[in-house]
């Protein structure tokens, strides 16, 4: 099976040296931690991986995107082409460790102790890569499968991810190599395996609104025109009414005021200029475009000269629980024994971008030290996600 | 007639070298300007000032306050004993030139042209002082009046005004020294002689609001408090009726906000401080303590954790028209032939102190160029306040 991709290459050959046991998620977890890849991944973590893939009998694309600093690596990985065809996507770049002498151990050991696997990534999310990668190794162990498995695999996904997820799905739609169900493998589980499967997101929406007036003396107002009582009658419509009560899936959408600035020292001067900064997270019964419209409609009631900036950092999606989602919950029902809330809350993640193509859902480790010192996942849990990992293939495969 | 104060003494003899005519308000003002008084008076221009009073017959007394860079000149000049006791307050010091190269003529120089008088104090006040010295210095030339004439001159209305009128009055109260009425000197007039007298002003109060809430992410709001709605819904409710609609011979009162700051520039993050500054204009219907209570009772029910920080400038203060306001209206009517509104508005001046003791109005020059460069006044203005001061003088006390 080739792909054709300029300025890509299919690589050939392991490219690190010896590898860890692939069907154990702890040495292959250890392994990707070694290689620090702050965002972005500057290449060997990735390509460790790519290592790995390779050697479970992967057909490997190296997709970089973006040039000069902003030069992302990403990977696309494919094992089989018979349907259906079930893609992980995930990211191997992490976030800054911080001031390392704050570790109890260092970020980039990877040390074991009483069970606990510390480092920076270890469930943010090279645990989950793990986990699949040795979940894949033990099919392959036992016979393959009768789908195909790919790999979508970006180095930015912590970073503004403008050369990641995004660019490697506008190639995998030129190929013909859009999969039948994605599931991402970031940290969903609140506090234990088993809690929480991500179907959806609320998007995000940011705004800043410029209110201008005329400056004058507080004691003369009707000489003057206050904009902060203008960007006040603004900012309270915004406020009167809860944008939803929610949807089948989702909790209501929110509009937080972030900042009100004015800078006005003098006791004495109504202000010339107020401005206020919000972000919507909002629900699939909202469009970043219609929110947008609503923003500029108030203002344009309250304070028409206002100047409404609107940015759109991701609409809403939800894949509304089916059939590859099923198979998910079952998994996680087998394994852990516990029923996971199908949840659309949080922040924003790449999954955004892959539910532009197909169905897709989030389930990976234990959420509770991502971003933090002392990043760390359990030996049991990395166990735990790669026997849901296998018995959801296995399921959805059936 | 003599006082006793301690620290204060009585001058004799002239303090300065030949006196103009003080028959004429524009030599007296011309005199007055070039002596460079910029808040607080260093002293010459009123030691000028006694000079002249004392040659008109008055008794002088020197009653600087406060210390060091706050110490304040200020004088209290009385001629006659008998009543009625007529008081005129006014103040020797001005608010800076600028840049003097801006100036038509030297703001110090108090150069005619044209028939009017440019220079810093020509109508904020020197020449409403100069005006009442000759109206003085007219009467006594035409024989005295029937009753006594008192000035209560300080070198620190512009600035502080902390050892200023307020400690002379304390000083007068203590001498059984106060007035049946006092005219305070202040440019009243917005365009033309004769437009307005003023016979009370708004009090003013500011107030500082502090909401602390909870930081937090803006996707997991109900992990946090964000103190920006908490503040919005304060200031709503302040604004949401007005303080009322006004009293006899007051307009409205008015609350403006003058500036709301948070300072958050991150997207994504609920800040944990907001606070706004306000100020409040207020009639006869109100007092400050009444309006702080009420803005501690708006934060207690939409922000209880809210500090709330308040300073009264000034309470406001009217004169209800009377005899002695009458009076002044009946000599701006038979030297102007027009009928003065009786005003309320405006900033705050000096008689909110003076109204604490004795029925007050103001009345002086046009106050179009106060504060401004190419401060002036008219020598058609001059004579015609000099001639309504003599014109008052000799009703209210026949």
């Amino acid at each position: 099976m080739t792909y054709s991709a300029p300025d890509q290459t299919t690589t050939t050959g392991p490219r690190t040296g010896l590898l860890p046991d692939l069907t154990d998620p702890v040495a292959v977890t250890q392994a990707l931690i070694r290689h620090a890849s702050v965002s972005p991944d500057p290449g060997p973590a990735q390509q460790t991986l790519a290592a790995m893939l390779e050697a479970l009998g992967f057909t490997i694309i190296s997709l970089p995107f973006g040039e000069g600093a902003e030069r992302t690596p990403n990977l696309f990985a494919r094992l089989g082409t018979a349907g259906p065809h079930i893609c992980f996507a995930g990211h191997t770049d992490v976030v800054p460790p911080g001031a390392e002498s704050a570790w109890t151990h260092p970020p980039y050991a990877a040390d074991i102790a009483d069970g606990i696997l510390f480092g920076r990534g270890a469930c943010d999310m090279k645990g989950g890569i793990a986990a699949f990668v040795s979940a894949v190794a033990r099919c392959v162990q036992q016979g393959g499968l009768p789908g195909s498995i790919s790999l979508l695999i970006t180095g930015d996904e912590e970073g503004p991810a403008t050369y990641g997820t995004c660019k490697v799905l506008d190639w995998m739609a030129e190929q013909d190599q859009i999969p039948d169900f994605c599931v991402v493998g970031e940290p969903t589980n609140p506090a234990a395996m088993g809690d929480m499967i991500k179907i959806g997101r609320r998007g995000s929406l940011n705004a800043h609104i410029v209110v201008e007036g005329v400056q004058g003396h507080v004691a003369y107002p009707h000489r003057a025109d206050n904009p902060v009582h203008k960007l006040l009658s603004v900012l309270s419509a915004l406020r009167e009414a809860p944008l939803d009560k929610g949807s089948d899936w989702f909790e209501p959408s929110s509009l937080q005021i972030t900042s009100m600035d004015v800078g006005n020292t003098a006791t004495n001067l109504i202000p010339a200029k107020a401005e206020a900064r919000l972000n919507i997270r909002f629900n699939d019964l909202h469009t970043g475009t219609g929110l947008k419209g609503w923003l500029e409609t108030i203002c344009r009631q309250h304070a028409p000269t206002a100047r409404v900036t609107v940015r759109i950092s991701g609409e809403s999606f939800l894949t509304a629980p089916g059939a590859a989602t099923d198979h998910l919950v079952q998994a996680v029902q087998t394994v852990t024994g516990r029923t996971p809330k199908l949840d659309t809350g949080g922040g924003t993640s790449d999954a955004r971008f892959i539910a532009n193509y197909c169905p897709v859902a989030e389930f990976g480790l234990v959420g509770a030290s991502i971003h933090k010192v002392d990043e760390h996942t359990t030996l049991a849990d990395l166990e735990t996600l790669t026997t849901i990992y296998k018995t959801f293939l296995e399921g959805v495969m059936a």
